[in-house]
């Protein structure tokens, strides 16, 4: 899908109109403006949230580069879906629709209440060794994102949010990332869920192994096969089904936007859908920014992931889109434009 | 009022145990952790916000400072109440207390249902021939500040939002903010409302011919008199009044800050209960901001005032208090804690 140019003239015109200086709202403005246009209506929403949040294991992880051990992938599925983990506090407060999707963890909690399984294998396969994935798993993974943004189409919603969960998945989406960008290790590896500086030390050079096992990867999908994670490719897959639906999405955090990098080498078209919501303060993210020209909404010093950075984000959306409906223009308040401006 | 220690010790325990990294959610733990020493609680809470917003003219509006005309201010007051604004369409959507008053405008409005009428006088007077306000109309300025903070006490009010609209404002708070800082006026004079390089140079000679006028101020109370205007002194007067009462403030923009600023300057007990919304496009706001040890939460490029930007963080508050409250802790969900964290 395009977005549309006649709403975006006539939502621009508008925002000249409301009762305040001229661009005084700032990003709030472009934000209303880039809704409107992508939802092809004059009155934008994000009312209608949906977050999927998928959790996958790592292959990797067997080598030591996280500070949590590989147990908590499942168990956070479990905490996810009893309503206790960050993105179910945030979904709760939001009234968006939390989707839970398991695409395969080591310590699997099984059937959940809340969780919907979509089991790849237990994890990937240990990058350093071999590819993390087969060309059967990565299809399944993009496909698993596709059905995550079908069901969001089917409950009407107008904003898409994907997050991730998975122990050793900053190592696999800086792995991936290093490998896109050719940019190296070093600056991109960060300290994940808390690493201390020789954590991080081990993290690299693991990094500059499977990179060097991994250079012959001819294209794009195969880095990702290579050296993705199950939840990267589902978010990758998710990224290119909403764009190609017309449903804006609000990109998460680091692993996410590492996601939207993949999703846009593979469709460049997607570009126009991807919204990027907050500046992560994990270390990779600011180069992945910087290579998807992002402007980020929020800089909080997050870096939990499971989708938490976008949720906190959502009330800019739905403030800038009230602004943009619900202000008087000048002439509906008889107040005087400016002279100058 | 001073912080309840007990209470931040424990706030800062018990983010240590929520099922996250450790400092994973950055700017948000420390805002759920200064919520809760300010409000004495250990579950903060910003549901119930209040936002007076202090409407004035300015004698200085006389020297061609701003882009609009004066009547602006009138007009303004009338949009407020009738929900026209900026700051009606966002209290709205936060379910926000709205307190539209009326400090002293050129074009009055008159009486106008859901306004406060606090008149001082049609305008300050202009600070380039004298001072601004007399002593009583100071006097008068900074207890209608202070008589907000007693009705959002009164209403129940977790937060307190101050908020200004006065055509000149910005050429007042820049020459308050020159005086109490030192600084030169090309320095901290910006665009306003949106002024070319002209009227910004224009605007810069205006503040110079003030600050030679006035050097002979002996102190800040006394810049305040010569320099302020009605609603920036009672902003003042509602910083002082909730820091004195324990209610937690949220700073708006460039006017409010010079507001803090000033507070700071006549009361500097009030420093632990300013919090700072966001980082304004205006010019002079990063060397206020860097004088206040601030660091806001949000940088949308806005600069309308009115309370606008403190309104948009609103919700950050809120998802802080209700991460803080409502997340398990990794004993509660059998999450595996971090063993290198």
């Amino acid at each position: 899908m395009r977005p549309d140019a006649d709403i975006r003239a006539q939502a621009l015109a508008r925002q000249q109109q409301l009762t305040k200086p001229p661009g005084s709202l700032g990003a709030l403005e472009a934000l209303a403006v880039r809704l409107a246009e992508l939802q092809r209506t004059p009155t934008p929403s994000a009312q209608r949230v949906w977050i999927s949040v998928f959790a996958a294991d790592h292959g990797v992880a067997a080598e030591g580069v996280s500070a949590f051990p590989q147990a908590v992938t499942g168990e956070m599925v479990r905490n996810f879906a009893s309503g206790g983990a960050a993105i179910s506090v945030l979904a709760r407060s939001l009234g968006a629709n939390l989707d839970v999707v398991n695409l395969g963890t080591v310590n699997d909690p099984g059937p959940v209440a809340g969780v919907h399984r979509a089991i790849i294998a237990p994890s990937t396969d240990n990058f350093c060794e071999g590819p993390a994935m087969s060309q059967a798993q990565l299809q399944a993974a993009l496909a698993a994102g596709a059905a995550s943004v079908r069901a969001a189409l089917d409950a009407g919603a107008q904003v898409f949010i994907g997050g991730e969960m998975g122990i050793a998945n900053t190592t696999s989406a800086a792995a991936l990332a290093c490998a896109l960008l050719q940019r190296a290790p070093a600056e991109l590896a960060g300290a994940g869920t808390g690493l201390d500086a020789a954590g991080i030390a081990h993290k690299v050079a693991v990094i500059e192994r499977a990179l060097a096992l991994h250079a012959g990867a001819g294209d794009d999908w195969e880095r990702l096969r290579r050296l993705g994670g199950f939840e990267i490719a589902a978010l990758a897959g998710a990224y290119v089904a909403a764009a190609q639906a017309g449903l804006p999405v609000l990109v998460d955090g680091f692993i996410a936007s590492v996601a939207a990098l993949t999703a846009l080498r593979l469709n460049p078209d997607c570009r126009d859908w991807l919204l990027y919501a907050h500046r992560s303060h994990e270390r990779g993210h600011a180069a992945v920014l910087d290579a998807l020209q992002a402007q980020p909404l929020l800089d909080l010093q997050l870096r939990l992931g499971e989708a938490s950075g976008a949720a906190v984000a959502v009330p800019l959306l739905r403030l800038a889109c009230d602004l943009h409906n619900a202000m008087a223009t000048f002439a509906q308040a008889g107040v005087s434009a400016g002279a100058r401006a």
